[in-house]
């Protein structure tokens, strides 16, 4: 496969390769796990999804280490290594622990990889479903090897809105959120980062969250904005390593403006 | 396949199979409308999930005619018809459809047969997934054809609760609910049928829902019930036709009158 230099006249393809073979590599850790038998809440040593994470991340970092030791790694299990490199991969094998230990197969390995601070490429994949999508900068975003593409939808009240969970949502955060859920036809809560995925096929509008880490969002924009829609934080910033955990994608990038207004509160 | 007498001395191994071929019939309907385009919210006339729901019951109702033109029907769609017969089969083609119209595949059909008021069979199916949920009254419920198990959770500090949408508490509703929900570990939305699905199978403790219809909830008890948990109204009352829509299932019975507590306000 090849692809046309990135914006940055950098040649993505032996990345998107080896991020193909790094989501490969964590799903066959993380199958074998999955309703495995009576899981615990929380991130007990012995937990079956405790095990999958920090397995599934171990296998990614191997990887990564053989075909390109220079590069950096912040991964959700096992810190971070060389993240002043010029390109770091971020990982977080298991996005959705809540769900993986529900037994709901909407949980996620995210993988994204930054050059110089700008991410330009990103996967969700589900193993159980087998259902990834890839997104690299310049390229359309793929869901299953096929373009995927965001829907039109240039009014609030149209739009169908999700985010994981309402505790996401407190403090200075509680007004813009309720404000937008005031605003919107169909908010919903549960989605994990399954709901990105679904935002860059066309069947959802807007996905808003917060306190998440970069590992949790990076990936998410290359996928989004390569499907046709847009994904910055709560200012209309593009997303970083720095960024403050708050995240706003919209299929559509007309309604991005009006989303914004809403969660200024 | 041989089934013993139910607790009415009824055979209901015939039932059984039919139920099997209402749900193959159901999904061979509702299967290529999945993601099949942009989606509308809501119940317009020519929205994919509302052809698919309306069609996928009519092949359920013309089944049972044949069968059994004596039984009774109640369904989502259609309405109903003899539903003072001895057997009354209910039907729910889509339960879940803002899952549907969003793409994510907890969606499921609900097909209940009442014996003179009594639930004595469910199914939950998940056609896309093809994840079929089977309990029969007297039997062991079964997940793919192998026996479903609830784990055991006798202190809600440690319980995972589900529950569709926050929307579903209002009201009187609400305080019990909060309660509840202040009480539980994981306090978890957007389950549709999915998470009863998942508490049959040992991964979930407890689901709460309000404002259900009959046709959303007569298929749930057969299934936990069968697998070990228990199924009743938010005072302890068996499920039926008249009940008030408020839906307390826990899949360990020591957990029951907890719940039916907390739920009190």
């Amino acid at each position: 496969m090849s692809l046309p230099a990135a914006g940055a006249g950098v040649d993505l393809a032996p990345f998107v390769d080896l991020a193909h073979r790094l989501a490969d590599a964590a799903a066959s850790v993380v199958r074998p796990y999955f309703r495995s038998g009576l899981e615990v809440i929380g991130k007990q040593d012995a937990s079956p999804v405790t095990i999958a994470d920090r397995d599934a991340e171990a296998a990614m970092r191997v990887l990564i280490g053989k075909a390109y030791p220079d590069h950096g790694i912040l991964g959700e299990e096992h810190g971070q290594e060389r993240t002043d490199a010029e390109y770091v991969w971020v990982l977080d094998p298991i996005d959705g622990t809540k769900s993986f230990i529900s037994g709901f197969p909407l949980f996620g390995t995210l993988i994204a990889l930054m050059h110089r601070g700008r991410s330009v490429l990103g996967i969700i994949d589900q193993p159980i479903l087998r259902e990834r999508w890839v997104g690299v900068e310049g390229r359309p975003t793929t869901f299953l090897g096929k373009p995927a593409r965001t829907r039109a939808c240039t009014d609030l009240a149209a739009a169908t809105l999700y985010s994981t969970a309402p505790e996401m949502f407190r403090g200075a955060d509680a007004p813009g959120y309720a404000k937008l859920r005031g605003q919107v036809k169909l908010p919903r809560f549960g989605g994990d980062c399954y709901a990105y995925g679904q935002l860059a096929n066309g069947h959802v509008d807007i996905v808003v969250e917060a306190r998440l880490q970069p590992y949790d969002y990076l990936a998410m924009a290359p996928i989004i904005e390569g499907a046709g829609g847009r994904c910055t934080d709560w200012q209309g910033k593009a997303l970083d390593m720095a960024s403050d955990g708050r995240v706003c994608a919209v299929g559509d990038p007309r309604l991005h403006k009006d989303v914004l207004r809403a969660l200024a509160g």
